[in-house]
Order: structure tokens, then sequence, then C-alpha cells
């Protein structure tokens, strides 16, 4: 049991870490798949599945058998409410159902718990709040069936039309629409909450889906916001020639204009905060013959950075990078996606931040890699995240693990800084 | 006309640049296919295809109107042989009339019909040798049907038995044995000839395939050699990890690994005489996907010079200029092919040479970059190569262009080298 004493104004909040974990492990028997070890199963939970409709009814009869009320919008984003001492806009918690294709049990799924255990924790303990307190379980936040990702909290928050997605269809041809039907008909909660209805406040929970926790002996990750992110595909052409006859001075080898183009990229994106985000994840060789000399290379770039001033300074610069380098060859680079960052409120913030502190944890001040469903709801109101470490890092994956203890942790967190900002007497 | 006074001891060989050129274009109708521009057309005559057969026939048909006699060996290597004024060991010359799928009108089917127009040019200025002179049509040099190439050459030197070539098949399932028995059926020559029997020396003219050439404004490739070769597959292994989560630092970035293996062996490998032949042609990344660094890289190394002891010296180098580059990541090295610098007779060498300047044409002392018949032939006899510039450098390609006055200019040095060796009076 995590004691509140001065996070939260002498309440002491009883998460409860064998309950927390138990939920998990049955949520994660719908879509379970093999994982690397028998006592690590993966999941394949697609939004809308049937499997994805099996976890909704639960969280709802837990929901029901506490006497919350549930609530659902046109897109299915559920809300489990807890009600406070008045009937202001509520303080809100929560993440996603949905799992990647091999994803693993704690990904989207622990926000929804974790949040779902401060609820329990504070009945447990008797202690009421003045604005109500909700669970959100956002829809399609993965978006491995219906692209894209973050519709359900995108579309709440105002950033999308639900309109844009109906048509979408997964690769069975199935329509967004026909499936949201299904799964709202198939839920038993009234759709009576509109989108775009005010919170007092946002906090999600997280597991970090990166290393650097676990790295530096951290369990709890303040996160400040998410990084900005710029994507580019790069075209380099040359021409072919005999590997055996044509002299190197006299080539225009694609491959090797590629190397030196990415020399210059490696310079101008070194980092020693190692804060920036540099990715080369596809680089194909066209003809790819042992001893021709390539006429293409095409590569993608993948940068982030939490900060947009140096990611515009960075991202503008790419272009003239790669062009000083490729000598006799010539390049195109293309934008492919670009996406400033976002900062949570700084009250938020600090919230999260003195509520790990007054429970003793060791954390990290830290922006999130990864896309969130917080990173629209910061739109409707202050917002933030707790991270929590996962095993090596690994995340979108079978093998993903989160320790019992850092579930919990990561709930007591949650606890205390909802309970700041829902009040309590 | 060349004036081969001062080269061949006071002797005018009638090079016909215009019945040379007709017979390229003749020949070229036997799998014609359609080249960059109308009147650039490419050829597609696989070794032993109806085209192939056809090529050898009109090949027959030419030289019986000129009485020169016609045999052929147990492989189908084709020999025309023009008399001597004594019955000694005859002094050949050839190349091949196969070509690539996808390739032009002059690889390999000049240095028969330049060949060929040396016993011509010598009937019509009623030129007598002392040795007898052959053009040799070597079966299969390249391979594109049934691997490997320069096949007839080196079962006819010795270098392998037909034995290991004949359950060979195409991709159609023919078996090489099939197919030559059938193109030996309709060739109308006698199989009267024994592989190994002696030449008393042999020329091969070929064009350049490579732009060295063109490139310093030479006419003539006096070939000293057919440089050696040392083929690598490299595979790089590091971790995958989310390109947004994932610190640069704590990665093992495999492409990343790539990139500082190659930044070594492009060090190791610089050559400012631009001898060495340095080619990474092939390079694959798994999983490929632009926001998941690689864990796996796996690239091709084609590395050629003459000199055997700077390629053994560079070669011996490279799995550890690898290993030394990767950082966190690991490097498998393997060889998968190694072939030895030849060098041809110095005497032969010297007499193109003289040749070519006694013709007054500019040229260049250069090995060969590319495999070819007289690398094995060169086992049986004192040999050398004559090269003449095709566009560009471009070959195995059906773009590939050589000028009428250059193919008449390699033929004359050809006929002087010849005669030389062949003796007159």
């Amino acid at each position: 049991m995590f004691d509140l004493a001065a996070g939260a104004q002498g309440v002491k909040v009883p998460i409860d870490q064998d309950r927390l974990w138990q939920r998990h492990a049955e949520m994660a028997a719908f879509g379970q798949i093999p994982g690397p070890r028998a006592d690590r199963s993966g999941v394949n939970r697609p939004c809308f599945s049937a499997d994805d409709i099996a976890a909704r009814q639960l969280l709802i009869t837990w929901a029901r058998a506490r006497g919350y009320s549930v609530h659902q919008d046109p897109i299915a984003n559920l809300f489990i409410r807890r009600a406070g001492t008045t009937d202001g806009a509520p303080v809100a918690t929560g993440s996603h159902m949905d799992t990647q294709p091999r994803g693993g049990r704690f990904d989207g799924i622990y926000g929804v718990l974790a949040g779902f255990e401060v609820l329990e924790a504070l009945d447990d303990a008797g202690i009421a709040t003045t604005h109500p307190l909700e669970v959100v379980a956002w829809t399609n936040e993965e978006g491995g069936r219906f692209a894209p990702g973050t519709m359900g909290s995108m579309v709440y928050a105002g950033a999308a039309k639900i309109e844009q997605f109906l048509d979408t269809t997964d690769i069975a041809g199935t329509r967004f629409a026909d499936a949201l039907a299904a799964t709202l008909a198939a839920t038993p909660a009234p759709v009576d909450r509109r989108f775009g209805d005010a919170f007092a406040g946002y906090i999600e929970a997280h597991i970090e889906q990166g290393p650097r926790l676990e790295h530096a002996g951290a369990r709890i990750g303040v996160v400040t916001g998410i990084q900005g992110m710029a994507w580019f595909e790069v075209t380099i052409r040359g021409e072919t020639a005999h590997a055996g006859t044509c002299p190197v001075g006299q080539r225009r080898d694609a491959l090797r204009a590629a190397h030196a183009a990415i020399s210059s990229l490696y310079q101008l994106t070194a980092d020693p905060d190692d804060t920036l985000r540099f990715t080369i994840g596809r680089f194909v060789v066209d003809p790819g013959s042992p001893n021709t000399v390539p006429n293409l290379v095409r590569f993608s770039i993948d940068m982030r950075h939490p900060d947009p001033d140096t990611l515009a300074r960075l991202a503008d610069a790419i272009p003239s990078t790669i062009a000083g380098a490729v000598g006799p060859c010539t390049a195109e680079v293309r934008t492919t996606n670009r996406k400033a960052p976002m900062r949570f409120d700084p009250a938020v913030i600090d919230r999260v931040e003195a509520a790990t502190k007054v429970l003793g944890l060791p954390y990290l001040v830290m922006p999130s890699g990864a896309g969130h469903d917080a990173g629209y709801v910061a739109d409707l109101c202050p917002t933030g995240m707790v991270f929590i470490p996962c095993e090596a890092g690994v995340s979108h994956n079978e093998a993903e693990f989160a320790r019992p203890e850092d579930l919990a942790a990561g709930a007591a967190v949650l606890a205390s800084s909802l309970l700041g900002m829902a009040g309590t007497r």
C-alpha cells in the first residue's frame, strides 16, 4: 500500500497490487497468443473484434459491480464514472484496450486498469472526491485494423470528424461504421455521451515502450509531452555499371552516394544529450545484384524531438544536407509526415512529479517517444501522463512485460495526482 | 584500309570496315530485341537456342564460301580454319556468339567477326601465313541459360570436364546435354576436334564493356590480363527497437553498424590510381519498417584488382575491418567467390602494343575487368586480348554500341598481331 500522506492532503490510497495484476491477467485472456515463455503470453485484440467487445463487456461488469455509471459516445469511447460530491466536470484517466496484431499485455490496457484500480482503491478507503472521476477506454488507439490510430480520442477532442472514418475498411473489407455499430449494440451501456464534453483534467498512465526508465533505474516517467516527428523518403539516383569494368572514379554509384548522404545526416543529427531520435529503417537498393553498381537507393528517415525549434531546424536542413553529399548522383527528398511536438500542462506535469517525489519513487522527467490518446485530450483540458518501465523497452511484441510492483507504483502516482485535481476532504 | 607496313613486315591487310559492320548487322538479326533507338536494337541469343544455332549456321556458310574448313569439338566449340603454308599448330582468335538475355550486338560476336574479317582480308590481299589461322566461337561464354559461363573454353583448356555440365538444366528444365546434342546435330560441321588440341597462340578481340577507353580518348586497349576477384556476403545483426522511444545511444542498430562498416571499407579500399574495383551492389534491411530500428542488414562485396598481392592483402583485411566497426552489433563475413588475377603472355602483350603503335592508334595498357574465354585459353598457349571502346562503357544491355571505325581498328590490330605470330613471307 502506498502512503500518499503528503501528496494528497493526508489521504491514504490503498492500491492493491495483486488485484491490479490479476485484472491484467483476466483481460489478457481476450486475444491471447503465444509469447516467448509460458508465463508471458501476448495479446492480439484488434479494435471492435470479438475480443475487444468481450474486454469492454468485462470492464462494464466490473464497473457495475462497484456501482459506477457507464456511458459511451458515438465512436464507442467508453466512460466509467465514479460520482463526485459535486456535479462538476469529471477528472479523467484512461487509455485504450485494443492492441497491435502481435502485442503485449500492458500497452494501453494498463492505463485503463490503473485508472480503474484508483477508483476501487478510493472506494476501499472510503474516499470521496469533489469532482467525479472517470476512466476512459478510447476506441482504436493502435490503428492496426482500421487506420489511423488514436481515432477515438481524435474524434472526441474535435481533431477529426467521425464521418471521415466511417467508410474505412479493414483488410477483410469490413467497414469501420459496421464494426462500430456491432460494438455499440453488443456493449451494455447507453450511447449518451457527446463528443467534446469537457474534463476538469486528464492523466494517462502507460508503459514507456522504450528502455530509458529501466536504463536509468527509474520507476516512474513524468511525461512532459509528446515529441514531434518528421518523416522523409529519400531517393538517390545514379547509373548502373559493371562492377568489374567501371572505375570507381567514373561511377554514379547510388549506394556510395546514399552512404555519403547518411554520413552527413548522422553528423547533422548527432546529439550529445541523446534526446533526438534519428532512424533509417527502410533502405532499398536497385537492381540489387552483387556485380552491378546500383542506380537507385530509396531510404526512409524517421526523426523525432520534443522541442519544436530543434525539430524544425533539423528537418529543414535535411534536404540540403543530402543534396550536398551525393556527388555525381541526384537526390529527391519528400516529406511524408510532419507533426509538431506537444507539451502537457505545466501544472499537471508538476503535480505528477510532486506525487512521485512524495512516494519516494526514482523518476525521470521525459517526453514520450510514441503518440498517445493524451496528445489529443490535451486540446480539451489540462493533461499529463505517467510512464512506468517495461522490460528492455520492448513493446508491440508478445514479449512485452512490466513488473507488478511497477504497475502498482504507477497507479499510486496516478491516484495521488488525480486526487489532487479532483479535490477531496 | 589499315596499312600494316611496319607492324607486319611490309604486308598490307585490307580490313573492310563496311563488310565487318554488315556482318554484325546480319548476326544481330538472330535474337533481335528492341533497343533504346530504332537503329540500336539489342540481342537475346542464349546458348544453343534456335538463334544461336542459326548464327552458327550462317558463320559456317560464310566460311564454306571462302573455302575454310569447319570443325567442332564435343561441346560444340566451332573452329573455322584457314590453312597455312605448313601444317603447324594454328594461331587462333575468336570469342563467343551467345548473349545475355538483354544483351547487345557486339559483346562476344565482335571477337568472332573481327577474326573472320582478318581471314577474309588476308584472302583479299592474297596473303598466306605459315601457321594455319583459326577463328573459334566458344560455347556458352555468358552462362545466362546454362551456368556457369565460359563453359566451352574452360572444358577445351582442361579446367573442367564436360561431364560436370551435362546434367545442368536451364529454367525450362532442358538438360545441357540434350541442347548440346541438338546443336551438334543441326550444325553442318564434323565433330572431329579434340579438347586441348594445341594452338601456337591466341588473341581475342572484345569490346571493353567499361568506360576507360572512351574516357581516355583511346581507341585500343592492350589487355594485360584478367583481374582477380574476391566476393563476400556480410551479415550485421543488431536488435529491433521503436524509432520513437529508444534513445540512439541504447540501440543496436544494424543499419548504423553497416554504415560504419562500409565507411571503414571505403577507407580501406580507397585507391588514388583508381585500379581497385570495390562495389556494394546488394544491401537488404530487416524488418525494413520506417519506424523500427533494423535488427539485420545483409550486403554484398565485389572487389577486383589485377595484382594478386594487393587483392589478397585487401581481401584478408575485410573481415577484421568490418568487425572493428560494428560497435554493439555483430558481423559475419562469408567469402562467396575468390579468383586470383591472371596475366597474359608478355610477348603477346608486347606484340599487340607494337601493332597498335604502328597503326598510330591511341591506346591504353589495361587489365580486363570482366572474365573472358581468353582467361582459360591462356592455360594452353601464349595468349592476349585486344579491346575496343564501347559507348559510355555500357554492355550487357540493349543500348550497347561500338563505332564501325573502332570495330575496324580492333580488327586491324588483331590482323597485325596474328600475322606476326602466324608468320608470312
